[in-house]
């Protein structure tokens, strides 16, 4: 397999691929700040800045990568639509970003996907075609539609164009930073499949090898963190749960693992009881609203899992759409000090 | 009284002293950003932005105007500390600026204040002096603690530079609505005593006469709407009542009241349930927490409060600082389209 290997370290992009990215989303994603507060520098005893992208389009980081993704495909000619597999974040980070650049998008969703998240998707105009998830292979489809109508698959993760559209996260936290003089000991960033954390490693330790970053995962889907310590990609059972519905792939991408197994410091875990504290602080404390796989992240670094010394620590809470009823048992949390 | 009119007009902060403000802010206040949300545009049929100040240090924009007021006093010579009366937002501000400069801080707040207010007052490291609200007068505590002790009065909104440092918001609304090439037709800002909404009115009209400036105010505290239609300051009667503890002066300030009526368009006015609609739609849809004063600008556009045409609204959201159960019964509020 040490073909497939050098195959997909090829296919990282390196620190021109996300500036490319960046200047394509000029304009169009939301610059988010790079916040601080008090309280947060209070509980982990360090410097804590939290990076939001609970407040990008669509409420999650996605509209980056696929915005990227779609753009950079209709600057190498037509392209009539895009196909996209989600029920979730993606899904409407897809359907906004070809809204955007005035392309046709298909979303192949579960039929038994949550109306609001339905609902959402085909707020931004894109058509969703419904599965059975028990029964059907999503992917399949969507290579189906695309062969059919030639449409691009703007896959979740493990795409070079996705992945440098989530590194303009990490370009931005070190921007935002160097204006302070800063530079970050700790990059925390939640991780599925693995798209947005690889992409933030690649724009931070390319600039700055001391910085660590760490993916961050629930404790039930610790793919990342086994796969880091085995050396090897591994999955998840397929009877593990998490209330933390953005962070449920499998196994890490095979792209994404390649970069993340050179470049990150490790893998952290919160549990589900942990995400749902945090989202509790969050509301309270940083007056943002996250869901749980957002707050992965912010919960670890909560619980102190940050490998010391740590003295300028970045959070992403990479999203904020969670239901009322979530956000409601979050805050029967107590405000624990 | 004319001698007055003129003292107070002559009181009111520029431009210049606003970009005073601005310089010393930088590094220190949360330089918030200016979001988009689609929905909101959706729901009000035109280009919305929204200047989260929840997410300024402390969870309001208090911080500004107190940080400007300190660190302008200590140019001027030593300063021993600060006295301040507030049980809000305020005090926090003027709390956390005073921790920021080195400056002790007395809040003169009411013995029976929420806890939470106190605790977090404290944990700024400022004193707390109680007083009982039905028999005691806090200014004259406040002034009296200031004679004695050689310490500056620190007030919530009457006064050049508070009210130039809230104005430091109008300043970053206009730079970043300038880098997309656009400029505000209506600000909308929530009011009590005023400082907020009349520094933003001198930052924006000063720069660009053609923009709208309005107060936002409670249903039963609108006596800034009132004021500015008779011409004169107004009272709200004791008996009114409202959910935003943020927003229950008893009157316009003199200074604050002299740029009003001078520089904004109107006042729009919001209920408490449209307020609990407004904080519900901005977890929901914007993923910020909103407290009902913070909410109140939101509300009234929700409301379709804003006169026509307005192609460009700019709302500030001024501070988030809720507590759980109103949180908890803003999102029984339905999701409404």
């Amino acid at each position: 397999m040490s073909t497939g290997t050098e195959a997909t370290a090829q296919a990282a992009p390196g620190l021109p691929e996300i500036a490319a990215a960046a200047r394509r989303l000029d304009g169009h994603a939301q610059r988010t700040p790079l916040l601080r507060f008090p309280e947060l520098d209070r509980r982990l005893g360090c410097r804590a800045f939290v990076k939001p992208e609970c407040l990008q389009i669509t409420g999650s980081f996605k509209f980056r990568g696929a915005y990227n993704k779609i753009r950079a495909a209709q600057e190498k000619g037509a392209l009539p639509g895009v196909v996209a597999f989600s029920s979730g974040n993606h899904a409407q980070g897809v359907a906004a970003a070809a809204a955007q650049l005035g392309v046709k998008a298909i979303i192949v969703m579960p039929a038994d996907a949550p109306r609001i998240k339905r609902d959402n998707t085909l707020g931004w105009g894109a058509d969703v075609v419904p599965y059975d998830r028990y029964r059907e292979d999503r992917e399949a489809i969507a290579r189906g539609i695309a062969a059919e109508k030639g449409y691009v698959v703007v896959p979740p993760y493990d795409d070079p164009a996705i992945i440098a559209g989530q590194g303009t996260i990490g370009l931005e936290i070190l921007e935002d930073m160097a204006k302070l003089g800063l530079k970050p000991d700790a990059v925390l960033a939640p991780c599925s499949g693995g798209g947005l954390v690889s992409g933030i490693a690649i724009a931070v330790k390319m600039q700055h090898p001391a910085a660590r970053v760490f993916a961050c995962e629930p404790a039930e889907f610790d793919d990342t963190a086994r796969s880091l310590a085995a050396g090897r990609r591994l999955e998840n059972t397929g009877d593990a749960r998490s209330i933390c519905d953005a962070l449920m792939s499998k196994s890490p991408g095979l792209i994404t693992f390649e970069i993340n197994r050179r470049l990150l410091s490790g893998a952290l875990t919160a549990t589900d009881d942990e995400a749902l504290s945090a989202i509790a602080f969050a509301a309270r404390w940083m007056k943002l609203v996250l869901e749980p796989g957002g707050a992965v992240g912010l919960a670890a670094a909560l619980q102190g899992r940050v490998p010391q010394p740590a003295e300028n620590i970045v959070i992403v809470a990479s999203g904020g759409n969670v239901d009322d009823d979530m956000l409601r048992r979050a805050l029967d949390k107590p405000n624990q000090g």
